[in-house]
């Protein structure tokens, strides 16, 4: 990613000569945002593909939590980080209008979309909002001039169902993103269990989902035959 | 808070003399985590005054969310940087070991938890526990000497539903706390018409929980009459 040039070849490369169904990319480069210009040309390459982009969290304990410190305790940035840079990577992303210059473009987030189901009633209320907008009026999403409500393209992005298993959090997960946009996906091998206990747990919360049998064999397997064209 | 002595002076004339009935603190003091040895008075004080600590979230646009830049961009730091900010510090607190020291102390915490019910299945398997631990071992609290996995230390804490009325992540809350530590709450009047659609949509989304009639009335009312000892 700090040789774009070599990268989009790669692209073409891995997907056309290689049979590669997507690529993934991780939410910061060296500590910039995907959302800065000149990574613009990755994302069209991927619309004109049509295929999906993964994007993993990356942070490591050097990312302090408090202002006063140098690193992040008790794997902070790790259980809550990682889940922290996804979402703030997909805000920087979606008010740099890519969904606007992109609408067909297909991100995969991980761990269910991060933050964003959870505090989907935050998005649709932002700061200045409060104090200068209006109840359909966001100050910051005209000022970047945007054409919807932020909290649209926020139920643009795909989601995968890696929350190690939690019924009630998957059932908030799906509720926010609908089937059409949930991809079965765990965090395999990466439990202590070489990926049992997560694989596990993460078919049963897709099971405990109050949908119907062909609504979650879209999510075992359906939505990724299409979105991958497999 | 950079003054415990009088602090601690502070909340016996507000508890004692004025009858107030609990305190509010902030995430962090002047960049330094409320797990601080200096700041474990206070916890101490509303343990014996057995009245409810509220804990509210603050960082500003200076925590940046890259490593790259200097400030955080499009409301970041607010919109997903507060409840974060809750789940850094009730991390904190409890690697620190304060519900081992102090299992009567009742921290209410807002935004429903901040990331702790959506990320439950994350908090339920640290970074060193997939490495290092067992499905049922922690190093992390190990070595903190904790008493319990972490996980039933987060389920000890209460949460407010300041989801600004989100259904689908206010049934994902209260599945992780329980009816016993919700009680009802909103951000009002900080939205875009003087807190009456934050009111509404939050006793709307309380209303939708699937839950009996009783128990509802305790979410509204009863836990914090009992709490407070209203």
């Amino acid at each position: 990613m700090n040789n774009i040039e070599a990268a989009l070849a790669e692209i073409d490369r891995a997907v056309g000569a290689l049979g590669a169904r997507g690529i993934q990319i991780f939410t910061n480069v060296a500590g910039k945002p995907l959302s800065d210009a000149e990574f613009r040309p990755i994302f069209r390459s991927m619309v004109r593909h049509d295929l999906p982009v993964w994007v993993h969290p990356i942070r490591g304990p050097q990312f302090a939590d408090y202002s006063g410190e140098q690193a992040s305790e008790d794997e902070i940035w790790f259980t809550f980080g990682w889940p922290y840079e996804t979402t703030a990577c997909m805000t920087r992303l979606i008010f740099s209008g890519i969904f606007d210059e992109l609408p067909a473009l297909k991100i995969i987030t991980h761990h269910m979309g991060g933050m964003i189901p959870y505090f989907a009633g935050r998005i649709d209320l932002g700061f200045r909002q409060i104090f200068f907008g209006a109840p359909d009026l966001n100050p910051v999403a005209r000022e970047h001039g945007l054409k919807k409500s932020p909290l649209e393209y926020f139920k643009m992005l795909y989601a995968d169902t890696a929350l190690n298993g939690e019924p009630n959090a998957t059932r908030c997960g799906h509720a926010f993103f609908g089937t059409a946009s949930c991809l079965f996906a765990t965090d395999a091998p990466f439990d202590a269990e070489q990926g049992r206990g997560l694989i596990a747990n993460t078919i049963r919360a897709v099971e405990l989902l109050d949908i119907s049998a062909a609504e979650r064999a879209r999510i075992f397997s359906g939505n990724a035959r299409a979105l991958l064209k497999l």
